[in-house]
């Protein structure tokens, strides 16, 4: 019987449609760091003291959109309120978990989150992976001495190539990704987002660079954040931590177990002819 | 005592026999993409909307043949449907889980997936490693725009160390595994497949090519895809994950916990002459 | 409405105000080992047999600081003794586990230990991340041959992107981190402490140098220690394994479940333009 | 109060007395594979079929001394028969599991098994590592084709630092560890296992060899296994991910949990002067 898996022409939510990578530009030009010429920071009417994650401590006007907008996700992907979008679940119930690694600089702010891969369960009661899980990335311009305005944060979803991307960039080479984050829907090309991450002229480190245009807002807007090759070093770490869970490996992983009694007899015909050769 | 341990001189099921690889063929010529003389598309009678691992969403044609084989498969390795090849087993009951990674090109698709290796009880109630795991290729031919034919589909199972190769695998260099799925049986010879990893004329990555020969079938063929450097890092960060899995180390390693008694009044005779030198 | 995060121009315990690092000094003059100046061992009243970390037996005078510390800091950080600082908690009372990797050297001991990160429950039940981990170097002088006067210790905490630092090392870079405990505190520049770390002279590893300038003891002492090229890379694997931990991700990853059942039928939403683009 | 750690002039059981290691040394002369001269295969007169963990299926005379060993060990360094050596305990009761993953080749087998490290239990009803594992060589030399002599089988316990020389160990690099099983007891001397790892003339991998000089026996042996790279990239990888179990700093992060309801508002004093300032 003829099985054929198709993928649709023009696929919905693709999260890398366009990826450029550049490697060992050595004659690239030095980056000048441009100011963020639409920022307007405004007072903030309620001000709270807060610590946040790397151990500063923080002036925080009211809840930051940052959680808002977790609250606002969990809120449109579940049917109610006790499962949501942040990975607890049914079977075990452990409690929700945020977790973010910020960077700090002078003129913007850098927070990378780690986001689940899905699963779906099948009629048998197994389970597979639906979709593959991604970081966001976080770019708020600075608004004042270590003050951030995250209201005017921009965001960008590395898919799990992306993050491969990252992790084989040597010190000389940049990478670029293009996202639309309407594409295959009727806004499609209204919004275009690159990241651009192109080493510092002097070697020691990256510039990770959002810019994002959009025509229904006319708007052009540039976030520049520099990451130091021992900040880029925490990321890469972290990226190789998670990258086996958002593929959902670790779930396969974890089912491996010594005492499961009937593998062991009929282990043998899985290196037959019928396993690597199923015609 | 004498204590032989002998290995047959025709081991069966033997996953790498042979072996080949070269390394920095910096004169390597450029691979000429071949199509697949033998595809031959037909139109699916049945299809339906699916959603693929990495977030693209797919037309797909009844269930694919990818589950079918693991169905397939549990059902030729278990006495019953409680218990299957997927690990889960007596102990906890976690749910089968099925992950696999996939990279989506032009001409084929290459899908990867961790198989968990076995362990045998022993008469003390331990349990000992009794076969590594391995990780199962699947290689697709397309058959038209983002469409590709799993019934065609030609699979192929890295063994532990020839997935030491391809984590050692520079930039530059090449690597080639020949396997027989007969091998040791009456057929062996009748079908040779050959792995070939090559570094892309450009230097941005990987070709794969999985070539069959079937003497059975008189069928010749093979399946090229591109692996580019983020997509091998990718894979080479999850095979980094899922190798000691595959070596059963993680099983010893999650029964080492502080709370044992018994271990520490004991513990000095570990280092002495007895344990390193056992005659 | 408008959303500002701040931090206060002087924040409160940072763990680094200062950083330099050097990379590929090749011409990086040899390091005199000098001799601890102040160093002033005396003879211990009370002796009993210990076996240290590492299978070294050692004769230890009562208790070492290192525990004692450790007490102390869990009464200081606890109201009660049921709950302290080492990571045990509420949900499932897992026992206090105290690990510490020591190099031991004619000068001078290291001892690397790893130090948990602290999380916030928030209102809705969920926790985030309120403080990243490090890791604690402890030094101490040698008091006689094999002999270590850990109450002459000092001790050094590196940040997860020092940890990041060290990691990226190369075989011929140096690195300096400057700390000072009282920062933002009335006492803020009496006590100054820099870790150098620097490639040894015959390129076989690295030296490890705390020096402490205390005005308010008027006290200024310095700590060598060489560490070798696989003792660094024992180093580096501890801190690869253990970053993800610091940074909480290990937390979030924890939470990634096949089995929950309503996250796949509204998973569609997740790419779309309210994800990446909130305005 | 002074405080003084001491070790004693000739630790009992240090692994590693001696340590040797040489770097690219370009020049080395090809090794020559001597064969095993004292080597005398006899018949075995029990013979079953049993599976090696790499999936060859092999002849068994009787048990192997290898799971011999084991069973011996764990009587030796356990008072009775429901706690042992293999990491089990109390707490969980999680069954024993036994791994190792072994190299065949013609003049000898190579496995290469993990061993936990030990914890003591505090008054405060804490523990704390109290000996760090290591990794247990067993070298067996081929009585013929594909079959080992596991009788005359010599090993060697590669400590964490030795590991990490393994681990940084470049193509071009050779190594050299020394241990006497005796050291610091009566028959110190009588027994030098010597370990050199060097690169393959080709530079397609390592030689192992392992040469035992016994002078209680008057005996003198060496046995080589040529080690391919692919084969030693898998080492690494079950290096990489078994050392922090070996540390014990696995025992410590699992401790790492969010639900800790006491630890975030004393966290405060953590990085206070206190803390890196402690006298």
């Amino acid at each position: 019987m003829l099985q054929l898996h198709m993928l649709p022409s023009s696929p919905v939510s693709s999260p890398n449609p366009r990826l450029l990578c550049f490697r060992d530009s050595s004659s690239s030009p030095p980056l000048p760091l441009r100011g963020h010429s639409t920022l307007n920071p405004r007072k903030a009417s309620r001000v709270s003291l807060a610590r946040a994650p790397d151990g500063h401590f923080s002036l925080k006007c009211r809840q930051s959109e940052y959680f808002d907008q977790q609250q606002r996700f969990a809120s449109s992907t579940s049917s109610d309120n006790s499962t949501s979008f942040s990975p607890s679940g049914g079977g075990t119930m452990s409690p929700k978990v945020f977790v973010g690694h910020s960077i700090y600089k002078g003129k913007a702010a850098l927070t990378v989150e780690p986001r689940a891969p899905e699963f779906t369960s099948l009629d048998s009661g197994a389970y597979k992976l639906s979709r593959e899980g991604f970081v966001l990335l976080q770019f708020a311009p600075a608004a004042g001495t270590r003050v951030y305005d995250w209201s005017r944060k921009q965001v960008f979803s590395l898919s799990v190539t992306e993050i491969g991307n990252l992790i084989a960039l040597g010190p000389r080479d940049s990478c670029e990704f293009f996202h639309d984050p309407f594409k295959g829907k009727s806004d499609e090309g209204k919004i275009r987002k690159v990241l651009k991450v192109e080493p510092l002229p002097d070697g020691s480190g990256h510039f990770f660079n959002l810019s994002v245009q959009n025509k229904l807002m006319n708007l052009d807007e540039s976030i520049y954040i520099p990451v130091t090759k021992a900040e880029y070093t925490v990321l890469i770490s972290a990226f190789n931590f998670i990258l086996p869970y958002l593929l959902g490996w670790h779930a396969y992983a974890n089912t491996i177990k010594p005492n499961d009694p009937n593998r062991a007899n009929n282990a043998n015909s899985r290196y037959g002819g019928d396993f690597e050769w199923s015609r």
